[in-house]
């Protein structure tokens, strides 16, 4: 066994136990009022160590989850430029993520999260936190609105991922990230800004 | 054990082992190449008793699905009517369906469709098959354009699906079916016979 740093190496599986201390704690008690405190406890280490291992707790986080890429990092992109085009934008970004090496950890996650109440609680989690959130807090929209318009995003993006990526329903199954692009980033936009009807 | 019919009772268990084979069958074949008799021939019984047990090959289709509606027979209250409005009422059939005790086999078919490339591939024939050629062939639409409609609206009705009743995303999980079908039902109006962009 190769130890990449010399200091505060922890013992064997100490990662792991970490890793499933998170899963535990962020299931159990939401993103927001987890603390890496409570999990470093959980685990039975120090929580300098959970620093040492995994930085803060959004990147605790993303490493709990296995999920390969930052949102934190990718959405700016999307919300930076023309509103009028937001939507697309971020079915431009969620495609490309799928259509990479990354989507199959985004296969992994939502097999799990179907199959398991505990990883449904953490996609719930990372859904809201990590992704809806980081939209909608940067569009001009009624915030007694913004539950209702981020979990319609989720239904229809997650539900994209589904039919391409898992049940591969064609031809959305193999159609150009282009044609998605332009059918289904109308929709993500009027689910973002417009008008929701009703 | 009771026998509900004295005609051709079959040995306990060829009901089973017919919808075994009608699985098997289904999702190696698809449905529409599928015929009672290559079914009856690999359950090893007579193609007369999978008749009087099942009826017709969509409705053993729908008996191997554990499918407990028949869209054959819904569907059309969906399409008759005003056509501006018909996206709403299939979100709102859709609804009506999930919210039903038979909702709890929908959720089970999509677990296990997640987890077994098997029952993925009889959730893509009944999709197909039962769902979205029945709407499809009845809209003033190109023909070419058909499958991709079809494959965008199951898209969002499953991925509707997932998060109300899997993910339980909120507010989508516990919202009023009303606010669903006026927020969803122009998403699943322009997928079937609007301008589909690009």
């Amino acid at each position: 066994m190769v130890r990449r740093s010399g200091r505060r190496p922890g013992k064997p599986g100490t990662r792991d136990t970490i890793l499933d201390a998170a899963r535990a704690v962020f299931a159990e008690r939401g993103y927001d009022t987890s603390t890496i405190r409570a999990i470093a406890t959980s685990a039975g280490v120090d929580p300098a160590l959970v620093h040492h291992y995994f930085g803060t707790k959004e990147q605790l986080f993303l490493a709990a989850m296995r999920f390969p890429v930052n949102p934190g990092e990718l959405l700016p992109k999307v919300l930076a430029g023309d509103r009028a085009a937001l939507g697309e934008r971020l079915v431009r970004m969620f495609v490309t993520v799928w259509d990479s090496p990354a989507g199959a950890a985004g296969v992994a996650l939502l097999r799990s999260a179907v199959s398991s109440e505990w990883t449904a609680r953490l996609l719930r989690e990372f859904l809201t936190t990590q992704v809806l959130r980081r939209v909608l807090d940067q569009l001009d929209v009624d915030p007694a609105e913004v539950p209702l318009r981020g979990s319609l995003v989720a239904s229809q993006l997650v539900g994209l991922a589904l039919m391409r990526y898992v049940i591969r329903l064609e031809p959305v199954a193999s159609a150009a990230p282009e044609t998605l692009i332009a059918t289904v980033g109308p929709t993500v936009h009027r689910y973002l800004t417009g008008e929701l009807g009703g």
